[in-house]
């Protein structure tokens, strides 16, 4: 790893971003072939959030949060700043200095696989992180790591200028170029599940309305009247 | 493990079930003898809620969430449904659909041992859940498991019809056959309790109202009045 | 370890204490030279609080919260409750009958490295709590540990009289002894840092205040104008 | 929970335990429909060993190996000693002297959701352990539990007589009134195994054995000549 | 992710392969400037063994190990199989059958982010493997997922075809692009070592060979003759 | 923390520490009445040694292993080296390399809070490591930390000097000061054992030995003749 900052990355477009972003999580996670979901150990550090926006990526060394400094510079109004580590760590890199920072330059919020802290005052700001933990370990400034090349957080390969979607459930991923065809498919699946959330609000059964009582019948499952018939524990 | 559902379990009556569910997790845990509390990682996704309800059992396979439609058509009002699975899984199990689905059938909460998604939305509706963890990941719906078997969750053993107390501080079961004499024992210990707390609200020492001084004293404990008087550390 | 309790301990000016608490965990910290925090598996049982205080430490075995009544008796107004055990263990040591008992005292707060139950009530007393869990097992009775003897908690050994810190950020300890140089040096730090704050706010880049690119550029970081410049991965 | 000791419990036939111990834990799960596997944190203490026997089961408290005691006068040779814990404890309940007493009485083994140590010494002595942990950390004898009462060890519901197998791959438990049915299915399975076994030594596929192209196709796999021909990333 | 498996993909050259394994993990991870390292969960189920090969990678379904049969028919003698899965899993996917099959086609051994089985036997056939977790848990064949598409294992993005290396310290991946140049830092590195190597045996200081005082003076070490001259804790 | 290095440190009597280490570590925990164990996830990095030393501790920061080699040059035959980290890391900080310069100093082996890598050298050299982790990762030398100080290392606060008793059941630490009352303790406790582990190998029980039926009794336990007896489930 070549200590790099690229300046320049392709983004997609506001619109789309918007879109995306208002699907949410658990709808673009599935849109995508149930791609592109981080892990679950990432999570808001204050709730009733949902953002969406163009990563600028920036690969930190454990304890050390110069890297975002940098990255800082490169962002535009509308990113989301996406922190991954070379190791495990759980140190405070981002507190309320770096976020009044990322405010200032129109910065939506902040993923991290790593530590924040101040949290009470990222909530009274209202700069949205989603991290690894809360801690308010001090990090220092003394090695480099790259700014806008491909990193991996919680699992996901992401490309900066992917489109990271967050809210109360978690994290997700759309790759740039394909981006619209999520956002179709997402949309899609959205009207979908209207009409099957209002189905299902008036008692009619998941069984009938995905039709899978043949299919649970042909795998096997069988129904008996009491726990009385069983043979054995199960 | 055959793939079984079971239509009808036996329920304790609503007004035990409602009275265990009002002394809440750590009384009913302590009222039979420290026993039928599941292992604290299962926590509530939003805060403030308490329910108790008879239990719906669910086997799930990782990943797969087909059972819980089975078992959703055999919940009565009042029921919980309480999701095991045959290994450890984190996916998000169950979200809004399912949680309309199940609130329409009288449903009064979810206590699963995977991930549950959605969760801005069941706050929203009101649905309270008690989770492993909170994730996006999207399941299929092509393994087999039971519902309505005995089944282990969190640590603790379950038999359909058993009843689940959930609250901020976890969840407990109290088997069937034995709610009522639990729910004796724990309002004898509520009341016992309220005494107790007018007096140290007062000041009173828990050492003097549980006359500890005397077992403490044989047991060894010496009081010394610095330390400085200490040989060594400790 | 034998079996001690230490009656009397020196506590720091009850003037340093409230001033320390005011700087907050996460400047406390950096304000020792970044040391004193505790590990962040430590978390508020609910958010918004922020303490300080002298800490009577207790010594507790697993599943056995005997020491903690021991301890209540020799807290005074203003103390704050530092349990430690000498195992891993999250066991409900710490409840609402105990909270109404240290409230009555003055105790401040809690922080212990066991669980803790009754968490509604604790919100509703306002009594607030940094813990290793949430979990309503019930604990005995049974076997002496110590108060007032050196402990280590969450990584941070801990001397009785010592100062705790406590919010959103976690929990971090201030040695008695360095307590006004750690105050003054954390007044300095702040003052620095709202002169910060505001040029951040204003857009000035943290590179710029923190003069850090010849820094960069002489460890090596080098900016390219995009990824493709890049030859592979990184 | 009643602090009980049961002295007779019933037991498989040593010809049935002997066979199963030779099926292994991998063939014992399989062969009661995947069910019966202890979660995989319980590890051997030191590999090679292969074990089956009755289960002695115990409920100890944390930090307290006093039913381990009383356990041991109840086993009788061929037996296998299954402690659990009422709650999550690493602590060091059994070493060199229980496995003396242990090993007199003709105990096989243990296996335990606790801690253990003098591990040099168990395999000095080759006395077969597989436990949550390794630990020196001593233990007193001052809280009652239980002796041969049903329980729940790494999420599996064990009652006192079950046969246990353990070997490198973990445990399992087969309830006893299963066995035999076990024990058929699991010898039908391993024949079926050899076969299989020399087929694909001889480089036959899987796909082939199994005949799953068919079924592959059918699901929607696509094949393609290289990744060059994908659209995007997945 | 559509169901998709990828025929043909590119290696690098068995030389270079081969002289990248002789190196071994450490030494090619640093070689690559400190890249491609897999997060140090995955551990070899045996020690003592060192592979390296072409990555064949496979991402799996919780439970479900369907893919590794259509994967081992791709595989080429000198390859190595490389399991992801989309959640985390521990489920035993492998053993001695698929090792049997595996072994019958060359292939080198396995690295899986999910749980392997038979663990006894992939020791006496010497089937080197680096896993999750070890687990006798069965799995299905009913979800479809993919063969030799870029997958993240144990937080690494593995392009098919890229050379994994595995030894007792762990698993690292280097890009197939970048092979002999990594090979070739490498070996430089080694020699450099050598050197080292024996003036260290020497007695002679790291921080005389790597001219280390002045560095540590100007960053601000302080040397003290002993720790009475420091005040307070540190 | 200021970075300190310091250069001489008082030690306990080479005799002393040959025969707490032939005590092992349970023995030298229980002597000190259950004290001085570090936490179980220390583990040997091979199997089969057990060594004693005086502790050259060792503070380091997260990722960097500068100081390792600042405390190499004050090692003294017999010495071990113990490093803790300012926050949870798992980095490969010790090596091949450093071991060689350990070795030819005298040191007896390594305690570290961190990761370790070059594992099959340091078993060919015999180099006995007890870690928090094994893991490649490599480190940087750009931040300073302390050498011989008081520090935290898996829950046990050590001066330098202490001595560090190591083997396959953990890691203990003695404070120098008590050394000779522990070991005094130990060997008393020893002789002790060795009567009674002949009793219990002649199959008499520990219930009688240590004459525990009435305490049993008097504590509350029940025996019965069969589960049958028992009400419910427990």
């Amino acid at each position: 790893m070549k200590p790099i900052a690229v300046r320049n990355i392709e983004r997609a477009s506001e619109e789309t971003i918007v879109k995306l972003g208002q699907l949410g999580v658990a709808t673009v996670h599935e849109s995508q072939g149930r791609d592109g979901l981080m892990q679950p150990y990432l999570r808001p550090v204050f709730p009733g959030r949902r953002i969406a926006g163009s990563a600028i990526t920036v690969l930190t060394q454990p304890g050390d949060n110069w890297m975002i400094h940098v990255a800082i510079e490169l962002c535009q109004p509308g990113d989301i700043l996406l922190v991954a580590c070379t190791t495990e760590n759980t140190d405070g890199m981002f507190g309320d200095l770096l976020a009044t920072s990322a405010k200032a330059r129109g910065v939506r919020g902040l993923v991290t696989d790593t530590g924040v802290r101040d949290v009470a005052d990222l909530l009274n700001m209202d700069f949205p992180v989603w991290s690894r933990s809360i801690s308010s370990k001090g990090t220092v400034k003394n090695t480099l790591g790259c700014v806008n090349i491909p990193v991996v957080v919680a699992g996901q390969y992401i490309n900066p200028g992917d489109i990271i979607v967050a809210d109360d459930d978690g994290v997700a991923v759309v790759q740039r170029h394909r981006a619209d065809e999520v956002l179709q498919s997402g949309q899609k699946r959205e009207k979908n599940e209207e009409d099957k959330r209002q189905k299902l609000a008036d008692g009619v059964l998941g069984l009938d309305i995905y039709d899978m009582r043949g299919r649970l019948a042909s795998a096997g499952l069988e129904y008996v009247d009491t726990l009385d018939e069983l043979p054995g524990r199960s």
